[in-house]
């Protein structure tokens, strides 16, 4: 960043990549010694996005405080750019007036992003508070489904009929009041007698079209239809797969009733991408200014499946104590087997999870994927085998011990590499989130089976 | 999808959600029976994107197969479209000119995507066969960092002077010769006499402008500046918070020389959110047209680690082999101590990893931070060791026993929850992506600690 501050040294203060710790710092001050007006100029003059990521860093004590001593900081915008978990906390402590003026400078959809989050009674608050016009319309956005494209369109858009020439469509946008026009836009919708959407045109078309060429010469097709009831998941692959910088939106009737902004798809992408993650790795939710308390609960109960799994896995070690106790090597040996299991099976869940969620994986392809992942699992558990025996053989000077990991290991990768791919898949086809429960499920199965192949074909081998 | 079939059923066929399983099943049968012909029909009415993605789903050595029969399918779009490892498999395929022509349909951030993934002496004979021009510019693309904007911006864009009228940018954009213009473009920026960006207009906003207005009064704070050398990562992150369509990009000298568009940012999102997850997974790389091959030496090197630590493992437990064999329920309760430490890591190391790349730990908040996990941690393994000591007095009725697996949980969860924030901090500080090898090390700290304290505390315990 040292170009810029050449010639522009105000702006390197106010916005940037990393979170502007100087107005943490002061914020933080000004919350420690009480001092409102203080507080207030900490976050002046930052951009919305900017003053939201210093709130974010505040641990909730200081958050609370900051929403009582200073409601002023949380205006609509600052408020939108809030993370859905913290937007929860913030607005517990303001009062409905405080919230409903703030979603007054809102367009349609951030409106809807900040009273969808708030708990019923303390919504209809808010809501009687904010005029009547637009409580209609966040009340109709509210009756979607909180996944769908109906919670996140904007009712502002422009549409305009074919038979208009681009002249007459620059008219048109010009004199639009300005209420009814979307603060940004970038394409406008060409629409049939009925509204329903039949093209798009990019204003930068519109912008180099000669006068007299009608809008239906310079449409072009729209690609993809999105409807309210879309999943917004759903939408946002489309947005980054045909690179749409926006997306009219029908009901169920085909007519236009709003529009999709790529923004607002960058967000649904991000929050889906963290799902996924912190799905796979047990934790229900996480924010940056959780307390202790939020993390011990948010992350137990996959710890309570955890245990209840691991006592499962000793239970199957415990089976086998009288082998154990003549061959202790046993004992030492037994969690690589689980182990490595474990590992090459959380390898194939994360590829398959991360494939589901590109839409990688098909009807067609499926069980070529299947078929590869187990293949894999073999190879891997045939190298990994060959390595193991010859450290046994090194180790513990027993051929047989060293036949017995082999072949435990063998078949635990191959267990691996199927239950990697197969339980992800089936749980998509169950219609649940395969991301949600699988390593643990997964986990489960190489540990068992490791245990379980190890010790009880030990079992067999010494009991001859 | 069933109201869009309604009025469209033909769109309905191209484009979507789904990978286009028809034409995909009509392309294997093609390459089945060598037909050429047929293989093309596939595809031909495919947006490329689609096009794309049903190449995606072909096994390498059917895709090989189309790449030498069916070149043609190959055209600009399909290849900007393709994912990077599958590019690299494909144009190898493709002989020089192919690839030159295809390039030349492109706009120069697409070109260069295509070209920077080719090796050394075949990239070299593709710009042979481009125009003078455009190998031009496509070297000094390349000659950026790969990381960098420089490699992603595209070269056309639109600069005014600030004393134009909005009546007169409307006519320099529409008299501008197409080659020079972008495709596609949402904002014009506004330069001053040593061409440097000073702002930036929405063409909405252009588009409604009176004509008389000066461009200096139209125009909008840039909020960022970006740089060629700009990680390409933190341009993305940028894009996401500030909402921004497009970016002006600067030379050192802080000269508008190119143009970032949200499209290709979404795309660099994406990137890092694979990476991230299979990083945390112990994958290298992954494709979902991967051969066995390419997923067994994909997952071997983090496999191979794990084998080593693994084997750690194993000899810290081979320490304790008299303890294990006067009371063999050891060997039975190990796993549980080192699987709870295990998961408990891996939970507080995914929530670090994300936050890191939401660009939520601050040198502000990342004490607090640590403290919150390494507290949690605390909590959690009190929690858990109640809970294991009560089974573990029901399985083994032995107070003793209890006592030793508890103490050993509540000091595995407190290294496990430091362990996870500070394994990833540490990588970051050091420059490292806290993602890589992250999980490995974690992992083996916890199972170190929780068979050496376990069975240590056993031994200090039993030898009384």
């Amino acid at each position: 960043m040292t170009e810029q501050s050449q010639h522009s040294k105000d702006r390197e203060q106010t916005s940037g990549v990393d979170v502007n710790v100087d107005a943490l710092a002061l914020l933080f001050d000004a919350l420690d010694k009480n001092d409102a007006g203080a507080g207030a100029a900490a976050l002046a003059d930052l951009h919305a996005a900017d003053a939201a990521d210093v709130i974010e860093q505040l641990p909730s004590d200081q958050l609370k405080q900051l929403a009582k001593t200073i409601p002023s900081v949380f205006s609509g915008e600052v408020l939108s750019e809030l993370s859905d978990d913290l937007l929860e906390d913030v607005v517990e402590d303001l009062d409905a007036k405080t919230v409903a003026d703030a979603i007054g400078e809102l367009e349609s959809d951030d409106a809807v992003q900040v009273v969808e989050d708030l708990d019923d009674d303390f919504r209809a608050e808010v809501l009687d508070e904010v005029d009547p016009k637009s409580r209609v319309a966040l009340e109709h956005s509210l009756s979607f489904n909180e996944d769908s494209v109906g919670r996140l369109m904007q009712r502002e858009f422009i549409a305009l009929p074919k038979f208009f020439t681009a002249k007459q469509a620059v008219n048109a946008i010009r004199e639009m009041p300005k209420e009814q026009l979307p603060e940004i836009f970038y394409e406008i919708y060409v629409v049939d007698p009925s509204y329903r959407p039949i093209g798009k045109i990019a204003l930068s078309a519109l912008l180099r079209a000669e006068n007299q060429v009608k809008l239906k010469d310079l449409m072009t097709d729209l690609q993809v239809l999105v409807t309210q009831e879309t999943d917004k998941e759903d939408a946002a692959y489309l947005f980054e797969k045909y690179d749409l910088p926006s997306s009219p939106v029908t009901d169920d009737f085909g007519r236009l009733v709003g529009m999709l902004t790529m923004d607002d798809m960058v967000e649904v992408m991000q929050d889906e991408h963290t799902e996924d993650l912190l799905a796979l790795a047990g934790v229900s939710e996480a924010g940056v200014g959780d307390r202790v308390l939020d993390v011990v609960l948010g992350r137990a109960p996959w710890l309570l499946v955890n245990l209840a799994t691991a006592i499962l896995a000793s239970m199957v070690i415990s089976i086998f104590e009288g082998s154990m106790e003549k061959v202790i090597a046993l004992a030492v040996l037994m969690p690589i087997v689980a182990s490595m299991g474990g590992n090459a099976a959380t390898q194939g869940l994360t590829v398959t999870v991360r494939a589901l969620a590109m839409r990688e994986i098909t009807a067609v392809n499926a069980r070529r994927i299947i078929w590869r992942e187990t293949l894999a699992g073999f190879v891997h558990g045939l190298l990994f085998a060959i390595i193991m025996a010859i450290i046994v053989l090194i180790w513990f000077q027993s051929l047989t011990l060293a036949m017995v990991i082999a072949s435990a290991m063998v078949v635990n990768h191959i267990v691996a590499g199927s239950a990697g791919v197969l339980v992800p898949l089936g749980l998509k086809r169950l219609n649940a989130d395969p991301a949600v429960a699988s390593s643990v499920f997964v986990t489960t199965v190489t540990d068992v089976v490791g245990f379980f192949v190890f010790l009880g074909l030990a079992a067999l081998v010494l009991s001859n």
